[in-house]
């Protein structure tokens, strides 16, 4: 299923994808979806945040729909199901329901969310934020990427307007439910022995840049003595980012590390690392970032994601509905952040529906799911549907 | 002397200098040195491997000349005086002998190495090392920059023959003698109180990659003790190449790193981290690498500069000559590379003097020297040629 768009963005070298939120890739991923969305019929919309939606029937505020999808983009090296197995699945859902000749009572809706991983600017779930306000249009302009352009700038070229950005309650209005599906990130599914599962909460989790800032010299020339070099309280910060969180009980990552000037002959003048931190409670992640940051020259937490339980009806339901003949399907927490808990958060029911990964990896060219638990998880998610839609 | 350069790759951010070697700064700071070579009616003769010479009288093998000058390349984010004032003095130090109505017995020439700092391809001294053949064409030109293009297809862009690259003894024959001025990289001369200085020696130095190889995995939804995470290894090197650094009485510094994938939601798969290590000794710093290496997947060897001892009837004279009227300049020990140094490692006859740096600071906006001491070392160098060239 996930053959027509297999190439986009993949690094020939490594097989893992690149595919930045408004890179060539992403716009390419774009018009595939407006060429799915075209083919079946359906009405393509696309919000003044860049999120794109393929309508069944048209909603209104008095007669919003069920929604499923995900995204497209990747992280850097990411792998080929993390976001387009939902979409494609949510395609193939929809004609499964027409193929049954299920008439929905209410619209169903296709939806592609930008930049949810958040490679290019930093934050993740950038489309899905700016629709619920959580994130402020200002903000998400300002933001800059790794050539140091601005989302501004990179809107205005992809030919997007960037002052139509901020929260569209038309938009969310329309979404009466939200059902993601997604390749499990983890081996819970394999350790149960099921090809599909239901989330029961996303972890709180956020992101800090941390800045070490010391002074630029010459790699020879200068005497250790003399030296402010900011590698040094930035290595201490890697090794103790893990003590405090095995302490804590909770994940802590160092994934993307920026040296200035970044010369081999020169010691650095700036070290800036991100951490990633999450775990079960807000509290041990608010603790272990505390731990590290007297370090620092300064810490700045570029995201925030409390923790987001799942509609507890909705996820009875849908694990009910997606067991299929083998009982409730297991329910699952998970450390990843996800559109779908945006929305929770937002206030629209919202559940999320896992396909089995036997390797378990995410986020990487391993990621993988067997094509027999991809149909099951497209069986599973327009059982969902035809449920929910009655 | 420096300003009609001074706008050249210049970083209005933060006043540093990006000119890598063939970048559009670097060809434009070339075209500037073929101007004043023009202007002053001197021979431009740009040889193999790129490095520019302007010839005073022309050299033959039995009639070797009289050299001097530096680079135009910077190291990223660089001072202004790093490379350029050697050749600006150069030129500067022509017109003083023509105004003193010197008729130098044997050429004159003025050099302009390529690539002096590595900065592009990670190699230093790259012009030097490849026309004196300790560094192989075949190399040289597999070497990649951070874009992944490799040296053969930049020199391919720059309109140069790629194929042409590689040892030239003709090219060397015709420097009899070699003398390159160089804005000091520490405070010797601070401490002497005098404006020009004299080097002994280059401490040994060489560069090298450390990777540090582990798995890729999801921020969130790996658990810690699945984790094979290279930011600890790496983090623990930089730690301890300090320890050991001070350990041993040399110098060690990480001042480039490379994260793969490189997302800050994503455990790295890959971490490469350059070591720069130089000291008095070539042992103490075999001994640091080697005492670092067993923790890496793999460690290779970028470049190694054994120690250069300059020609000592040459410095000594040098050091009378350039001394003007308060007694011999005093003579320095430095830890920094140099094509002098290559050059003289190659058996031809060289020797560097250095102009007073008020900061100390080097490969960094904050290097400087005064006028007053820029005019002393042109002063300096014009009685050096003049009494070379007799």
């Amino acid at each position: 299923m996930l053959e027509p768009i297999a190439h986009i963005g993949r690094d020939p070298g490594t097989g893992g994808y690149l595919r930045d939120a408004w890179s060539n890739a992403d716009l390419e991923l774009r018009e595939w979806f407006a060429g799915e969305a075209a083919r079946r019929g359906l009405d393509l919309r696309e919000d003044r945040n860049g999120n794109l939606w393929a309508w069944w029937g048209a909603p209104s505020p008095d007669r919003p729909g069920v929604v499923t999808g995900s995204h497209l983009d990747s992280v850097r090296q990411g792998g080929a199901y993390d976001g387009p197995l939902g979409v494609v699945s949510a395609f193939a859902a929809v004609d499964a329901l027409r193929r049954r000749g299920v008439e929905p009572s209410v619209p169903v809706g296709i939806a592609c969310f930008t930049d949810e991983e958040g490679a290019r600017f930093g934050v993740p779930c950038m489309g899905s934020r700016l629709l619920t306000g959580v994130l402020a249009a200002e903000r998400a302009l300002g933001l800059t990427d790794d050539e140091g352009d601005t989302l501004a700038d990179v809107l205005g070229k992809a030919g997007r307007d960037p002052y139509a950005l901020g929260r569209d309650d038309e938009t969310l209005a329309a979404v009466g439910t939200f059902v993601e599906l997604h390749v499990e990130q983890g081996r819970g599914l394999v350790t149960e022995g099921r090809p599909v599962g239901v989330a029961s909460a996303i972890w709180p989790h956020g992101r800090w840049r941390f800045d070490f800032r010391g002074r630029a010299d010459h790699a020879g020339t200068t005497r250790l003595a003399d030296r402010d070099d900011p590698m040094l309280p930035f290595a201490r910060m890697v090794l103790s980012a893990r003590e405090q969180a095995e302490r804590l009980g909770v994940v802590a990552t160092v994934g993307k590390v920026r040296v200035t000037p970044g010369n081999a002959n020169a010691v650095p003048g700036l070290v800036s690392a991100w951490l990633d931190a999450r775990g079960p409670g807000e509290d041990g992640v608010r603790e272990l970032v505390a731990a590290l940051a007297p370090a620092a020259s300064d810490v700045r937490e570029e995201s925030w994601t409390p923790e987001v339980g799942f509609d507890a009806a909705l996820r009875d339901r849908l694990a009910r509905v997606a067991g299929g003949g083998d009982g409730p399907a297991p329910i699952l927490p998970t450390g990843a952040g996800h559109d779908a808990g945006i929305l929770a958060a937002a206030g629209v029911p919202s559940a999320m529906v896992f396909v089995r990964n036997p390797t378990g990896v995410s986020h990487a060219p391993d990621e993988h799911a067997e094509r027999a638990d991809c149909e099951a998880g497209v069986a599973a998610l327009a059982d969902v549907l035809e449920d929910l839609c009655r």
